[in-house]
């Protein structure tokens, strides 16, 4: 199966600790990496994790609070210095330009790859914000004090496999092999037809990964999110902070889970600790009461999607 | 003694490492902190020094570098979520506020302290930064590529001690005792007087500490630093990479030691070390054999000066 894996690079929340980093993840599909978010600190929790930066071209920041941008800037001039020219592409709130420019301008004087600002929607419907040949990422519409966006990872469907037995058997030439993993069948000189489901072994179905990730509880979402094969959401809070995390705009623990429950995602991993927390051991418990199947993210963690 | 300490916060360069964090130091002087540049990650390891942020009010950057500087924003965001209310002081290149200004304006909105900035002067003088009860912060002149200054922390003489033994043979009265701590000395009822120096014991000496760094070698700088109890020079190449260091304004172990030996200081502490050494030894082995009280800096080192 083709490689999508998490990273969990950062799971704390607005105060950073001793144990947790705040908020950043690295999806790495088909062997290109995606970053969301970049906290303070991600360049050296990407390098700890074995990654090369020369994969990234994609940056997805859900919104614009520090402790989800504080690394970016870090990142950049570290690029910058290591000789990259390849256009990094930022995915985030159309402010940011304005305010990381001047720093780009005054402190990579001497990068030589251009940084390319894609404005985030701020409506209340998903879009389609990246796509290229392994995956599409849809914008999902949170609720938070700032404008904020989760990430929707939904991988392109693969072909099918061609049964070589059927190839070899039918001595089908070479230059038909293409259409028939898009969906063709094969007619024998003979005039003997095979359908294309007689030809190939399906693919393996497409995977997705949801982040959410600033938000208040919002069971909206469940339809959008059906069915994906893991969910990150953030679980700042316990149950009985319920009234902080709505004030706050964050979620409690069984929020997310309940989330996960209505729309039937595989797996819920949590994370965005609040920085109260000295064990999330009681976050995951409250969680698995709703919805069994939840993990805890910690930094260094590496999911299979 | 008072505490004079010096906690290394990082001492790597440019490129950031696994092995060491960017240029960051805290000078702890009769407990107050004086925080001295402020890399990525820098509030992290202040914490892990086991300091106390409401210590702090005074953060003097070097030069306006990425690596000396990007851990600021998260830094000062943290202390606005702590409901710090103190004034912070930041003594920095006069460019800083109008890149820092805007990014406190978006990040830190109820920031509930004031940011109050203090350029750095510019010329080849020594000028005196800042002053307090306890110490002096004078500027020194660095060569860089942008405008830089280094530290010289010297420690406000302290009044000598009261001679106890004197105080009750002679029985001095209270209000006096200021006076004589002030230089003054007693006369007697009877008529006969006593020098100062015969009714105190002399407080210790004072003690500086000189910061430098980043710099290409400047032995112009020795009568200045001359004496002091601890240099940090930066030393972020070996001597085979002599031109390396001076194409890009930096120093050698060996300038360093040289500096440090025709200043005539007490000991030398180098850092800020090329991301090409995975071991620092050979760093330190070139500046021995010019001046043998030297130390390589790491993080989590606490030197007392």
């Amino acid at each position: 199966m083709e490689k999508f894996d998490v990273h969990i690079l950062g799971c704390g929340s607005a105060k950073p600790t001793q144990r947790h980093n705040p908020s950043a993840q690295l999806v790495n599909l088909r062997e290109k990496l995606y970053l969301i978010d970049c906290g303070e600190g991600t360049q050296l929790q990407f390098q700890r994790a074995r990654q090369s930066f020369s994969r990234l071209n994609h940056i997805f920041l859900s919104h614009l609070h520090g402790d989800h941008l504080f690394g970016l800037i870090g990142l950049l001039s570290t690029l910058s210095l290591s000789g990259r020219t390849s256009p990094m592409h930022l995915y985030a709130h159309a402010p940011l330009e304005g305010l990381l420019r001047p720093w780009l301008d005054f402190f990579c004087t001497g990068i030589h790859f251009e940084v390319v600002f894609h404005p985030l929607p701020e409506g209340n419907e998903s879009q389609l914000v990246f796509a290229d040949r392994s995956v599409q990422v849809w914008s999902i519409p949170l609720r938070h004090r700032v404008p904020s966006c989760g990430f929707l990872f939904r991988e392109t469907p693969l072909l099918p496999h061609i049964r070589r037995d059927m190839i070899d058997f039918l001595q089908i030439p070479y230059y038909a092999i293409n259409g028939i993993k898009q969906g063709e069948g094969w007619t024998t000189p003979e005039g003997r037809h095979y359908a294309h489901e007689e030809l190939v072994i399906p693919a393996d179905p497409p995977r997705s990964y949801a982040y959410c990730s600033d938000t208040s509880y919002l069971p909206a979402n469940a339809p959008l999110l059906s069915g994906v094969d893991l969910l990150y959401h953030e679980a700042t809070f316990g149950e009985d902070l319920a009234a902080r995390a709505a004030e706050t705009c964050h979620s409690t623990a069984r929020q997310a889970a309940l989330l996960a429950k209505e729309a039937g995602v595989k797996r819920l991993l949590i994370g965005h600790y609040s920085s109260r927390y000295s064990d999330e051991q009681c976050l995951l418990n409250e969680a698995r009461q709703v919805f069994p199947d939840t993990l805890l993210a910690n930094e260094g963690m590496t999911l299979q999607v």
